[in-house]
């Protein structure tokens, strides 16, 4: 069997974990890593025996390109992969109008190049979206709650981090059940400023201010960082005429190995989809999954 | 916006939802009732409106059959409306092997006919596999344990019903956790017959005698019925190299009502795929919801 040639665009938390779950996959293999300037710069060369450069056109053969880079730079990476003719998966997870446009822009360049672009393909937006889907497939009306936590927010992490006299921090949000959020935000300050007016400040931001916020002022930030993170996703609602229809998923996994699984898994199903643009709720989902149909559904029927 | 026609065959607790779901649904209409025979003799005429008949060809144009009937009836009634370029959705919940051969039958005649069967649309297999299915994306090494229950299992109750001496049964499933299930086996007896000797009978057969099942001796068994059921899936599994991975979908629903629903779901979908047979998991989750594309991924992303 020919394995699937991966490259593996930028090497941070997520990046790293895509390594991990193309080498376990038996149909994968990993072509190479590509830098994203200014992230990886400290490991020109090779790595664990993979390439590494600052150019996918250096490699030999690319399939796939998975983009384990910040979601405000997908935009941009995407179309130069799918130009190529590369299939490309991210996780872009900025919720709201701007999936639309990226999934638009994509599916023009895709199409053009007789490529797949899968995108926001972690698990909220991504897995998750396909429960919320298939819990509504169950009870069309009804209302669902997703409950993030206890884990870290990358979001809010940044912007506590941008709050001045903040030397490091870290936020995690904690689920208070129908979709409400509470924030503990842990906060190393700098020399001679003040932790009130930092607590201030952060309670007042954008991020933090329509939720209940604590503020603590620690000494190290390091030792509290935990990759744990999980969701619990409920939906109470009418199937057909019948009200009291229930369902809840949830989910407790470290977060960056969870969104590279969902990555590669995706970048499997990138290659049965025909030239186009996707969110994971447009895919069939056996797609994901290595080995034959038939053996696949003759397990998880 | 023309309405999709759906026919309802057979009328028993699921076909009776199905009307309800369809009447409910904003882009279908019930076309009419087709009785499977002895079954629902008892409604000639017509039904809340709707014609009922005996035969499919009696009504005005039909884009969609909703097999609401016994699954080993499914492998006969479905070619019939397929031949006929009448889209077919089914439960048919008879594991293992069945499911594949009808897949591969109902395949060629759809394909032959330009008609799309949705086979085993209810939520299990159904909605349950597609979870399934997704719990694997995120974590493919692992184990999934579905505990059923608790709820009427209507296959434990039928071979109850089948034991000599038994006037009326119902067997409910308890889940025990990891996939194992208790039976408890209420019986209503027929004059002059040995309890004791049924309980060793029902305990002995084959439906029973793999899992820890204790009989109810008791006067009455319609009063017990209640058509909720549920199901709790868990997996712990594997995502990349990363161990420790959980995740839980869990169910508390009325049985009849949310296979109904995921029937007539099926039946919106099956509009949007190529001629052939499919599983839920097979198909786009999106593709089961009414509305437009982008309009459901900005709500359900």
């Amino acid at each position: 069997m020919q394995r699937v040639k991966v490259a593996i665009i930028g090497f941070g938390n997520v990046g790293k974990e895509v390594m991990g779950a193309v080498i376990e996959s038996p149909d994968m293999e990993v072509a190479g890593i590509v830098e994203v300037p200014k992230k990886v710069e400290c490991m020109k060369g090779k790595f664990h025996n993979f390439p590494v450069t600052s150019n996918v056109e250096k490699l030999d053969k690319v399939d796939i390109a998975i983009l384990a880079v910040d979601s405000r730079c997908v935009p941009q990476i995407a179309p130069y992969y799918l130009e190529r003719g590369i299939n490309t998966v991210d996780a872009f997870d900025i919720h709201g109008d701007s999936i639309i446009r990226l999934r638009e822009e994509l599916t023009l360049v895709a199409k053009a190049h007789d490529a797949v672009a899968i995108i926001s393909a972690g698990w909220d937006p991504g897995t998750n979206s396909v429960v919320r889907t298939i819990m509504q497939t169950i009870a069309p009306k009804g209302i669902t709650y997703t409950n993030y936590g206890p884990g870290m927010s990358m979001g809010h992490t940044v912007a506590a981090k941008a709050v001045e006299g903040v030397a490091d921090a870290v936020s995690l949000t904690i689920p208070e059940g129908n979709g409400i959020h509470k924030r503990l935000v842990y906060v190393k300050i700098k020399p001679d400023y003040d932790f009130k007016k930092i607590e201030e400040a952060i309670k007042n931001d954008s991020y933090f201010k329509h939720d209940t916020t604590i503020v603590y002022n620690v000494d190290d930030i390091e030792n509290l960082i935990d990759m744990g993170h999980g969701v619990h996703i409920e939906r109470k609602g009418v199937s057909g005429r019948t009200h009291n229809q229930r369902m809840e998923f949830i989910m407790q996994v470290t977060n960056p190995a969870a969104t590279a699984q969902v990555m590669v898994s995706a970048a499997r199903a990138s290659l049965k989809q025909k030239p186009g643009a996707y969110t994971l709720a447009e895919i069939p989902p056996i797609d994901y999954l290595h080995g034959k149909k038939e053996e696949i559904i003759l397990k998880l029927l």
